[in-house]
């Protein structure tokens, strides 16, 4: 007898709300392939997503592969194309993401360069986005780009994380701004291989609190631990905090969006894939006075790949959020569909207790 | 014309100083395969070695192997002795150091535990080895066991770190004692996967510094990584330092002891891994005030396996340090051998500064 309820979470009507023909792309002669991960922000009136832009040189000859890759010339960075030819024996052309060096085991090139970008609106549905970057790749821990941001609010500072990745590995920087028309970078808070980092929106027991997902290579898989940290540049108690679990979620897990507060603890909107790297979106409550204890955890995926903008585009069956908005008692997660649509989906803060079983 | 002259770096007389012969199994039913890579410090008219003590269950039947685990028993944890059958397909036993879980393809047991023990001399060449252990595997962090100290003096309070390691990873530990009698654990301060962690024993700029290892899985190597920290415990700033570079060291590198200040600058005797896993040690001179400024380095090995002692052993090919003392203008690099036993070699500052190229 089947006693479980369907979740009931609802996408919005006119996903996906943004897709990359709605993105210019920075050069004439790149292309936008994917514009997906948020950081989500309510900033004055508008609502603000930080979207992940990934550009690609156009390609002139199917024999040859054009990458992107930032270089330093002098006192600053720019972007170099790189042209390699596909009979290289040296390289692995297997992934359409990345291009390995056999001899060292190693990812050498991304085939696409991803950066900043934002996108504002009024009613949360219908954006703008802007021509320009707002955070582009600009040094040696960036070389491959800037990718999945989270914002967080705190006393009046946007902080925004993101990854920065180079050929000196996958690693997770810092920024601030108080418009969203300036940036200041504040460094590298974790260091490779680290990323889906979630800084809460308030001190908890006087110091900023954050999950993290490091990967290790030898032992251990990708799950969340949490940090802690005085000024949010330092960062250290590291603890471990859940790890895979079940079958959606058994390939690894990470932080997804900024976790919000509500009256039955911290609600944390956190991705899974399984074995055939589907991804789908779980929901975790964490006590409000130690994040370190798990309240409840959803069973069952809240969202999964379903739609058709879910389940095909660059990579399929992804459903992945860096961000929501909470108000007025709805669940407003904005997520990327298949690594290259935005879209939204809302789920009324009583259901997602009730999926949590609290 | 060849115009190189070879260092002039002197292993000791009485080398290998400590071997497994010379340690006491905690337990009755283990057997001490392994001491190695010793923090050291000086401590009142003491010279104190922290060696790294590897112990594994005493095996009774050559079909079957006996891998040791912590588990938590209640609120504290206990070593377990699993017993797998060397014929099952689940599992991977052909490195003799660890066993693979084929399905989730990460190593899930050590065959053996290490933990950390003092020992304790005069003249800083023969040594007492104590009969219980300074830091024993007690959390979920080092259920697999606790490796590799660095020792660092600061205020009068002497720093450890160490390698915890569990099924969530390699992570680096801070404890602190001000007698090497008692110990206070400090948490992790690296998470996964990170070791090969050295404090330097002075702040610069106000701040701790350190170096630090972090092994990424998908892009970059294990190369060298320098952090700050405003209290020892939260760590960030994170910058890459050096990296992998000549023959001697191009499978990886990592730091190895604790950093000393000279005239010409910090020194740094760090160990590098060619692609037969052959593990050699360099120096690299580092800027007293800033020292993410590299001034100079070696170009060969300062020391390379050679000796029987270091060639031969649990792991051939291996001189690993942790830590030196620097007295008397003579450079006296504590060493593991063969990842096996303790030796000592001792080179003088000015030979040092001749290798550097200073």
């Amino acid at each position: 007898m089947e006693t479980t309820t369907k979740i009931n979470i609802t996408r919005h009507i006119k996903n996906p709300l943004i897709t990359p023909k709605d993105v210019k792309p920075l050069r004439d002669d790149f292309t936008v392939e994917c514009v997906f991960n948020a950081g989500v922000a309510r900033y004055k009136d508008e609502v603000i997503l930080l979207l992940r832009v990934a550009e690609r040189p156009k390609q002139e000859d199917a024999n040859k592969l054009r990458v992107p890759i930032l270089r330093q010339k002098g006192d600053t960075f720019e972007v170099d194309i790189h042209t390699l030819d596909r009979s290289d024996a040296a390289y692995d052309f297997s992934d359409p993401r990345k291009v390995k060096q056999k001899d060292i085991d190693t990812y050498v090139y991304l085939t696409s360069m991803s950066h900043l970008r934002l996108a504002r609106s009024k009613n949360g549905v219908d954006f703008v986005v802007e021509e320009k970057a707002f955070i582009f790749p600009s040094n040696r821990y960036e070389a491959f780009g800037t990718e999945d941001s989270r914002i967080t609010l705190l006393d009046g500072v946007y902080y925004i994380n993101y990854t920065a990745v180079s050929d000196k590995g996958i690693t997770t920087a810092l920024a601030k701004t108080t418009d969203f028309e300036s940036v200041e970078r504040m460094g590298i808070i974790f260091t490779t291989e680290n990323r889906d980092v979630t800084i809460f929106p308030e001190k908890i027991g006087g110091q900023y609190f954050a999950l993290h997902r490091p990967v290790p290579k030898q032992i251990g898989r990708a799950e969340m631990w949490t940090a802690t940290s005085p000024n949010l540049t330092h960062w250290g108690e590291h603890q471990f905090l859940m790890g895979v679990d079940s079958v959606w979620e058994s390939l690894k897990i990470g932080g997804g969006a900024v976790p919000f507060k509500t009256e039955k603890g911290w609600v944390e909107i956190y991705h899974g894939a399984d074995r055939t790297n589907r991804y789908s979106l779980g929901a975790v409550l964490l006590d409000l006075e130690d994040p370190n204890k798990i309240i409840a955890k959803t069973k069952e995926p809240i969202l999964e790949p379903e739609a058709i903008y879910e389940v095909e585009g660059f990579f399929g069956n992804v459903v992945f959020t860096d961000g929501v908005l909470f108000e007025d008692n709805i669940v407003k997660i904005y997520y990327g569909g298949a690594d290259n649509v935005i879209a939204l989906a809302e789920i009324h803060i009583e259901e997602l207790y009730r999926a949590l079983g609290v």
